[in-house]
């Protein structure tokens, strides 16, 4: 592995051709995050951007329990939480400076070109529902617990949460309560208000599930696939006469390809096309 | 009950602490609403809105048959609608004016701070379709019997339903169909598609339901549960980019409270903590 | 039939007072496009939006096997796409005009005033999917095949799926799985999700469930209508204070029609109604 | 005068037909405003608004040595603002929904139906920039003195002035400029940047072009004055493409007025004509 | 001249390589406008968008007395506004769909992807404002006559001037006065103002100006000048963060082009280079 | 001078109590950029914007004959120009990632949370205007040569130009006029139409002023400053009614602060305040 996969909590590895499987891991604390595991998820994620070997990623957590159990609230206590600062409004400002930063660190999963997997599995608390509606497509087992805890911490989520769960297209009279309530739902109802497009039986075959369509997505033109997750980002963010025109300024450059070519032949031929680097 | 809850067609009762019930009470008229029920329902909302003793409301309607089965159309038409004018321009100018008034009387309820619970129990039509989609969280019984009736009279609805329906994040062609046919549906199919995000046996069951997740609500921070209706509406509305902006600046002061700590102590000791009035 | 509606490879008949049919004629190409379809279903659009005899349009298409298999990939190849250019600054320019003229064509059936109804049978790949979306309401049959199937000849969808599909109300991670994978996925499976509204045994089932829901519409006052498919529209893609406000003005101007008294007459006695040509 | 125009600290009158003058009248204090005056003003301009009476409105204020010197501070300390709250959290939201209802009050001139111009003489500071950015037409007098004067109280202006400065087409380098420094400037360098677009000389010769231009105004079909307020903020605020369809929906319904053929025949015929109430 | 710029009431000519001069031509009207000049507007528009020979436009009228004198009120009292529909719902239907035809005539000079400079002499009233804001850029004479006529004849303007004046960046104090009193402006105010750029003495001086400046632009890299207008447009209408991004996206492509290196050498070697056609 | 803000090409020093000066130094090449120098730039204001120490930053150039003479074109076409990629779409998205790395740059400026007055001296060319344009505040000397260039590279401005330009309230005839044809204009000129607010005799005189103004700056309540700059650049992206509420939430946090107290006090007694850092 280069060294700017090598960060603290978390493995990177390169299974197959054009796959790079993210793994958190901190799993002796149900892979709850303190301020490092944020920072270096970034630096991953900005890199894994460019990478011109990477075509999809998956994002796993290491450990029978949790794919992130949320917010390390003891290491936040200690941390930038604690400093005083002179009043209301100068701690405002330093809230404010804090809020971005790591914002910024797991928006850097929907900034990543290349699409991301989250595969998830056991506890899947408050940041973990951040971290993985910052993700394209959403996996996980039957007996994954779901739960956007942050109320039950005097806190309305403010990582992404409550920005990106109204824009997941799932029911909004359900997003509200699951998120006023703060109680727990599992993969099936995940799956049924579209939380998740897929559920598997345990971790093992959630696992290889996501690989399979990580390995599928990974044969598919580069081109192809950048832009259709950078169309769907923006539409989901803009109307539709924005988005046409957007979409016709990007494809004006992204279709002088020879992929389209290729692609086309491969696909009357049945055969495996061999796509050059992005 | 304080004055400011005493208004014609309505009960208003705190049968827990925190927790506000509005019964709309017209029920020989299946709760239908002329023009002082509305901005009733308007005075009622906004005293809720600023209510330290209120965290929650509960929102039902009188009588067995009905929450509400939509405009009176009777004092409708001998009522705003019925004044001439002297010509198209003219005309139109007062029923803009009228259409504002109105419209800003149920949209009190999405502007009332604290969240607001719709239990939604037999003929819900027209105006009450339109009157559910400004409150949060959507329950109703099996039998309930729901229209987007207002094609039927001739009339493109303009209260809230056909704004707000596509942000209820149900499906778009099924949206279109019921707005376009004015078909019934049912209970169960509105939580197949998400319009509710429950179906409780009976009316009975339904305020049983209601005032069990009322209370769950009215336990926890109410920082953090009006700053989860607040950043869930404002994202509703705004693209990613927009919503995690503001997002921080809310919680830039938001965060600056007692709750959380209290909050993280009384999870990690199980215990009922008492928050100080918002 | 007049002879603006008379245009190679549609058929456009008017089986029922108000209800107009557009029939996609290409079936020995599994109802594959080129170039000069896309032209004449504009033409056929633009003429059924001011037709005051057409209240409401069905859009199927000829043939057993396909509602549309997508562009007809050969034309494509030896059209507009075939054209050099000096450089890629001009290749751009040429193909966003192209993209843009091919985009409004497919967006005259969302402008067309009139409801549209898409009955979807056996294939419907690629641009059948962009076409659907385009419409109101979608129906299907228990066997037909959908695929956004564009990401196989690399190239990102750029005739409107990436932009309405996230705007269709469907989940969002089930979104991005079919257009990152081109999976192909069933009638049962566009129902769970909401990608259309109703299922039905077989391509007569369809036509016939079709036909009814047409008739439906065609019953009830256009002014109505048309103002019920605008406000959706323009809701979808604006803020509730911006949906609301527009609505204010429209109503100010469409609610001033006989209709409303007519149609209320009518629902009262239970009695068909004529309403006036728009 | 009519009841609905008797408020503290403000004169009304209506020196011509359907011109009304409102005054500030509180000049021991240099027309500064406490709460009280805020409140009355949106009541004066709510009822202006509507009242068939009124076509223009003029906005002047008492004594010869101000417009209005800006908020009273003492007032201000003493009220609203002395009140203590548990934490920063408590203390911002009781904030909001103060400065929301104080911006409410200084909006209502922007949504008065009918055009305001503020006559602009003497000391005009602080939150009398705020009123005069919510009028449509300033005029001044070569000695005014303006000053964005928040930041010297510690203060970012939060009733109007660094959202509406921004979008009155003046020069954003100018506009940061006043606003950073707070530095006074007059009459000329207003005119210059663009901020009135008129100086007279005088506070006597300000008011008699003020009630000409008023009475200019007042004799033009106030279907076509009412609109061309509202279109001009709606565009103020919206892109062109969303400014153009707004415009249409709008006078789809305001053509429809005997005013403009009056009116053509009034030009022609150089006759006055009079048009009806609106 | 080619067929496609053969219309009655204009005159289009090429005097010089790459500019095309369009000539308004019913100067006995004093270049009045009716529904037949705002179609062929648009159609000789359309043309010269796509038009390889074409790199500016001038925009010119003939006779000494009138750029436009605004819409031939007559032709309209007779035309499409003499239509009697059944009521205020339909009529206000008809309307609509009139104002957007008419819109998207003007509006064609705006999506012309080559400047247009008009050169506005004499009368220059209503329409003719609305035309020469369509326009990217505004030359006049010191005895030019402006006038946003259309109050006096009872209407908002919705053609474009409403829109498009609050977007011209000209101060809105100005705006709301000269839209509301309809009085009259010159060349020198026009200036001050910023709603022309530059002021010629007489027409000949003006045609004279126009055509160095046309020239001047026809000789640079027509896919920077192409840019530059639409990235100028875009970001009128769009926040900062928006304009970014979407100039990032067009760049991408548009900087593949030989012709940065035939500008830097040319500007090196003072030199004229030719560019390829776009 | 901290480490932090010692980078090539980059004097930073602090000449007053809380008054930055950065200073472009490249004096040898007309102060023209190439990569590094605007990587340095992002790190410097990276720097000041969290810098307690730093209220008001000043930025201006080495030598006496240009702020910025632009893009360093020759190290432009060396560097991330250069490399050849396999096709068009490949070559469009190492651009769009390096433009948006440039555009992040010049934005730093922009996005430091305290006010940035640019002094703009001789030769302000290309890249000299897009950095200038993202400062707040603009001064020149009589003698300032100003010219948006890029056109004459045959290129779009792609780092700011095109988009903040039209944002800075400056008449759009007149910014289409320089942008389309990169003609030289004037400090007198650029203060006639807004791009500047202020012109100085010489860059001696220049410095002197923009010291002054920097240091009154410096002396302001470092809340309300920073407050100020948000909520105009905000309210300058965004309509009337979004920055008003977004203004409400940031003041709700903001004026929970001493020196709203201490500056009211110290206006009164004419004396100088300090307030606690930021």
């Amino acid at each position: 592995m280069a060294d700017k996969y090598k960060h603290d909590f978390f493995n990177v590895s390169f299974p197959h051709e054009f796959v790079a499987v993210v793994e958190i891991n901190r799993p002796e604390k149900l892979n709850a995050f303190k301020e490092i595991q944020w920072l270096n998820l970034q630096k991953i994620f900005d890199a894994l951007s460019h990478d011109p070997d990477v075509r999809v990623v998956v994002l796993t957590a290491a450990g029978d329990r949790a794919f992130c159990s949320g917010l390390d609230v003891e290491a936040a206590a200690a941390g930038t939480l604690s400093t005083a600062h002179s009043d209301g409004a100068r701690q405002a400002n330093h809230m404010r400076r804090h809020i971005f930063e790591f914002q910024a660190c797991i928006t850097s999963i929907e900034k990543c070109e290349k699409p991301v997997i989250a595969l998830l599995h056991g506890i899947t608390f408050g940041l973990g529902i951040d971290i993985s509606l910052a993700c394209d497509i959403r996996l996980c087992t039957a007996t994954t617990r779901f739960s956007v805890k942050e109320v039950d911490i005097g806190l309305a989520a403010d990582i992404g949460t409550l920005t990106r769960l109204p824009h997941a297209n799932v029911p909004m009279s359900w997003v509200k309560e699951v998120c006023l309530t703060a109680r727990e739902f599992g993969g099936e109802e995940a799956l049924r208000v579209g939380f998740v497009s897929g559920v598997v039986e345990g971790k093992e075959g959630l696992l290889k599930k996501g690989m399979e369509m990580a390995r599928l997505l990974a044969g598919k033109s580069p081109v192809a696939v950048v832009g259709t997750k950078e169309l769907l980002n923006y539409s989901r963010d803009h109307g539709v006469t924005e988005g046409l025109n957007y979409t016709a300024v990007w494809n004006a450059a992204y279709t002088q390809t020879a992929d389209m070519k290729d692609a086309i032949l491969a696909g009357l031929k049945k055969k495996k096309v061999t796509f050059a680097k992005l």
